[in-house]
């Protein structure tokens, strides 16, 4: 049994039309935070270290706004480095203006002064980004994985690869930048669609 | 062996004098640094409580210029408690204009959560204090008892006696703002005279 090219036109529309339906659905849900923010910033605190990154929600994939490493001189006193990540996260945040922040959610630390050390690093971090007016989510490691990698204990190369395919990048992102990234992916992941692991605010 | 009034006057007079030579002795130490310090700012951080206390240095004791505990609701998402530390201690700052702050050094917390959200508390003052241009020095919590109390394992109410006794305040000031001034004297103690105790600069 034959079409006419006519037919086939109609059912191709058709099928079109139908595709687009879930899509108007979710657009239509009552929870509005899950697809207002476009802007995301990933930020992954450390106090020699931080790495960060911007991306913007886009078809057919996000769309690499900013992204880099707030290093500090190992000869630094703790206090300067923590004015100098505060200072230039401010600034990325002038610049790209994001609505919306990933943090790194349960972490590990070898022992009670790291921990101290890394929550410094954090708090300097959180001030600047909740100062700006943003919401901020923090979403734990092994769930960041499985959201990019598929795999909650992938390795830190794996996801850098990955992270720089999903942004189509020239070339891989450093190690910090490419974490923050990753925070920042799979912020957007989360918030796109229904979700049953919606990122917790801090 | 008897002695004239006028020989008890020379020798109490001579006594004076040779009292008064350490403390000359000290002012021409080449460390300046020691005795520039005015007005001196303690803090004792935490998310929800954070104490803190200026002081200025003077004759016959210290005076009390400031002091109080930054407060934050329990329902408060944690990054909102920090900009407030942040920004009431920016307040501060600017109101009474010290040019060194004492911190609360090694610490104990009872696990990696609990250290790392002391580390934000501490990350959110830090960045608020040298952004301000303060030198920042920590002081381990022993030696801020021994210091003002003269015993290293004091009681947190032994403290904030002493405080109140030393500063000559009319009440005894509230538990965090206590051990943020406690903080403030024992830094102007060490910085007074040549003490081998020097806090370390963070």
């Amino acid at each position: 049994m034959g079409i006419t090219p006519q037919q086939f036109e109609q059912l191709q529309r058709r099928a079109k039309r139908i595709r687009r339906v879930p899509s108007n659905v979710i657009e239509s849900t009552p929870e509005p935070r899950r697809l207002t923010h476009q802007v995301i910033l990933g930020v992954d605190p450390s106090l020699r270290g931080t790495g960060y990154g911007i991306i913007r929600v886009a078809r057919p994939h996000p769309q690499l706004l900013a992204q880099g490493t707030i290093k500090s001189p190992a000869g630094w006193p703790r206090s300067r480095c923590l004015v100098h990540i505060f200072k230039m996260l401010r600034e990325v945040l002038t610049q790209h203006h994001p609505s919306v922040c990933a943090i790194e959610g349960l972490f590990y630390a070898q022992n009670l002064q790291t921990a101290l050390i890394m929550g410094e690093a954090r708090g300097a971090c959180l001030v600047a980004v909740a100062e700006a007016g943003l919401e901020i989510f923090e979403i734990a490691p092994r769930k960041v994985k499985q959201a990019i990698v598929g795999y909650g204990a992938a390795q830190k190369s794996a996801v850098a690869k990955m992270v720089q395919r999903l942004l189509n990048l020239p070339e891989l992102p450093g190690p910090d930048a490419a974490d923050a990234l990753a925070l920042a992916l799979a912020f957007a992941r989360q918030n796109s669609r229904y979700s049953l692991n919606a990122p917790k605010r801090v």
